[in-house]
């Protein structure tokens, strides 16, 4: 860890983010996160509740072969359940095997958890606090002691809530982090009852933050807490988690550290901030958000006309901090809003020459008005956009032209209701270079059959084709009213394992449109690649 | 307005909200939102700027025939061009056309904007505010003014900025609003520079805020202005807005209201706020956040075996607020993590009777995760869920059985090589009570082909089927690495009019995938209206 570290990061992205509805981690997944965690600078790796889940034991055994560069993997646990001894309770058993040197328990520090949910007392609640601590530090471990509904208790019986955090602090905690665990409060309460404990054990040190954002303030909370004197403070990437999820530490990193002042991880690491955020994103599959503050892909995008020339005069006129610090970047939005300005803007990211009096470039906002009043979106798909201003410039080289496609699918279900066989065949007629191909495929779907067919006519042409690969297929229905019969537009990205774009096909055809956005997809890559082009006589077809 | 608002609300989707990324609306879609907010209890809505574009011009007039029933309307403009007079400003001229009561003027509080934005001096700037609304005035307009920029404004030169402010009171400005344009302050700043000027001006009861979320605290920003005096509360609904999106009114207003204690919108209109959220969404045709504070599906959702059981015995326990207040609900999820409690609690929410140690109530979690690990996901398509339900228990009436089915789509471009021709038809072979049914169907696209032969094939026996339709229809690649042959999941929301429902399809070809999420979408539409089922030798076939 460094030493300059004034303020210390705990990420449960692995274990609180995983409560999230429609998130689950494989064994494969939370390794590649807390690798990835680990590069970024996170001093806490919170792994999971070894025991809890038989994925997490083995977790844990993975990262003692092969350990962690500079993070502190971390184990969780709740305090020993009632009426045992911390040396009878079964639960401690996997949380020592899993050898961190760091354990997180959890306690209660609500009156009303206690009685209601756990069915104790409140002495005997105590007891487990202070047992479980000591156990642990009997054993060598540094504890976190994690103050399950901190806030909550607070407010229902200060004295109390107040009772257990001493237990902990007295039984040798290291940490005392305040949970919001209901994610209710607001940023001046969370100040206000730090402030109370701050103020009822004098300084401590050793206070952490951990805030949910069930009223939308998990950040502006978690800032409320250092700023009244917190020095560990807990979230989760893209600030996933049940609910509304956690504080999101994408968001808190900058903040505390570009605006505030401390120092959490070095200035490089924090340029890797988009990457690690949209890396995570794709290992948990979950569509990033785009409009997630500093890491978002529309977080610096300019839109309005009048926006995007005043900030191309000085950057500070419209954007609160410079992107590149958090390892993002300025973009000029290609929309309906746009004007002549955008456009100029964006040939020039291309390297295209060309100036407002050019005749072409109004041409070239007229067509993409008239594209995006027929559904097309090139906000995404930047790819297909590029291929549009080329093409009206005459810029555009085809390296095929289609002549047509079939598609055949059949599904039956002779042998049993249930399961279904089913068959997809594709034919596809494209002019490569004045040679008529005519290719047929097969394939697990419609789709893929013809993505087939397409690549077999063109691979001999084009070998590097081969290395192309979708990364995403998205589907939109434009017109839910009309149903199955409104038009749909079909977002496709692809990777040649180095450079990602995205293409846009539109048709009330959903293999139409997929068909479109994938032969733009495979023609983009291609021009990317300057791939040397073999002629027809070259070529055995 | 109610005469008890002691906070006025103003909402700005319909101009700032626009400006999102993905995010345009037609005329229709305009009208449609502020009569959603006019029913909300929203105070102020900010339609537009008049002038600026033509569909703005004629949203203006609509409403000038059928008026809003409880809201101002507001338009928006700037303040005059340097150089000219209010009088021969020609933006003004649609602005009182627009025939509002309200209209928002914003200017300039930042002298960088002024010298380098605008290229005029500090002193014209403020003959510019003043002009501007003693025009308005004069023209019988109350006036709001936004202080663009206002808070980097007031930390580059506090006293240039007062003075612009000072320049719009003494011209006779209704409300000064101050702007956060940047969306890069945290709540402290705002909280100290609104005391500063409540200090400048003495006790201001007209002043307003006006934030975006580039720091991730736009809510909690204005909620530290709230509490430093101010008395209007800018933002939008679910957040739109540029780059990472305005201030959320849907978290504002509960946070507000049943955490702050002002009265803002009558509580029987708070009920109707996640209605309101979600219509709006759908609206503008944007996926509704599901982990959206108070308003998402999620906000009440619980997932870990321990959380379901606490929150049935007493909601207070993980429930920060009681979820009917804004019109949301509680949710048990189904998912990898679920617990047997858990599919208890989701078959007493269907009615359905199973006791813990029914042998069935293990089956179902079996399959259900046998299912999941196939790429099923039954978190979002409860319908499926509950048919799978009804199956194990032997409580599925399956209204059809599909036999089997083909789809046929030819391309070609023998005319022009842009411009395709397409063709779909599709057969289907279902056995309905008995009676096998072949029918075939042209369609726009393969999906449209079959969704018309199964109506079809079904209509004579179920009549009410042709009161469903599709809302909405996402396809989602199970693995992008695999590419266009990985498998696809389809998940269809319907509706009837009435009631909404959303099925799942999962397999490697995209057409049969969205032929079972389709067939289940009918089947559990015709559970749901009880329809009276008509023999085979009853029906017209």
């Amino acid at each position: 860890m460094t030493a300059a570290t004034n303020l210390w990061l705990y990420d449960t992205t692995l274990r609180d983010g995983a409560q999230r509805e429609g998130l689950s981690l494989s064994l494969e997944d939370k390794l590649r996160i807390a690798r990835q965690l680990d590069r970024l600078g996170i001093h806490f790796i919170e792994g999971g509740w070894p025991g809890a889940n038989p994925k997490d034991v083995q977790f844990f055994w993975h990262l003692q072969e092969a350990p962690l560069q500079q993070a502190e993997l971390v184990a969780f646990c709740a305090t020993r359940r009632p009426g045992r001894t911390a040396e009878t309770e079964s639960m401690f058993e996997p949380i020592l095997a899993a050898g961190t040197r760091w354990v997180t328990l959890f306690g209660k520090s609500w009156d009303l958890h206690v009685t209601e949910g756990l069915k104790t007392t409140l002495a005997e609640n105590c007891a487990m606090i202070a047992d479980s601590i000591q156990f642990l530090k009997r054993h060598g471990r540094r504890v976190i002691y994690d103050a399950e509904h901190w806030f909550d208790g607070y407010l229902a019986n200060p004295e109390y809530a107040l009772k257990t955090l001493e237990t902990a602090l007295n039984a040798g905690a290291d940490w005392l982090v305040l949970c919001d665990t209901n994610g209710g409060c607001l940023p001046h309460q969370v100040q206000e009852i730090v402030q109370a404990v701050t103020e009822h054990f004098g300084t401590l040190d050793c206070l952490g933050i951990h805030t949910h954002n069930d009223a939308g303030t998990a950040v502006a909370n978690a800032l409320a807490a250092v700023q009244a004197g917190v020095r560990m403070v807990q979230g989760t990437i893209n600030g996933y988690g049940e609910r509304c999820g956690n504080a999101n530490l994408c968001t808190l990193i900058p903040n505390l550290q570009l605006k505030l002042g401390y120092e959490c991880v070095p200035p490089e690491q924090l340029a890797t901030l988009t990457e690690a955020s949209r890396r995570i994103s794709e290992i948990v599959n979950l569509a990033p958000d785009d409009h997630a503050p500093y890491v978002g892909l529309s977080a610096f995008a300019h839109k309005g006309g009048i926006h995007v020339s005043a900030v191309q005069r000085n950057p500070r006129t419209y954007e609160h901090v410079d992107p590149q610090l958090v390892g993002n970047q300025r973009r000029v939005v290609i929309s309906e809003q746009a004007g002549v300005s955008n456009i100029l803007a964006k040939t020039q990211e291309l390297g295209i020459d060309l100036d407002r009096q050019h005749p072409l470039s109004r041409t070239i906002l007229e067509r993409m008005k008239q594209l995006e009043s027929e559904g097309y979106q090139f906000e995404a798909a930047e790819a297909s956009f590029e291929l549009l201003i080329r093409e009206i410039l005459g810029q555009r080289q085809r390296p095929f032209t289609l002549k047509g496609f079939d598609v055949f699918c059949r599904t039956d279900s002779s042998q049993s209701e249930v399961t279904l066989r089913s068959h997809s065949l594709a034919t596809v007629k494209v002019d490569v270079n004045g040679a008529e191909m005519l290719t047929a495929a097969e394939g697990n779907g419609p789709v893929s059959a013809l993505d087939q067919a397409l690549r077999k006519a063109l691979m001999s042409f084009y070998p590097d084709i081969a290395e192309f690969h979708l990364t995403d297929y998205k589907v939109r229905i434009l017109d839910g009213h009309a149903g199955t019969a409104a038009k749909t537009r079909v977002l496709v990205e692809s990777s040649n394992g180095r450079d990602r774009w995205t293409t846009v096909g539109v048709s009330a055809n959903i293999i139409e449109a997929s068909y479109q956005a994938v032969a733009e997809a495979l023609e983009y890559g291609l021009q990317l690649g300057k791939t040397h082009v073999l002629w027809p006589s070259e070529a055995s077809t």
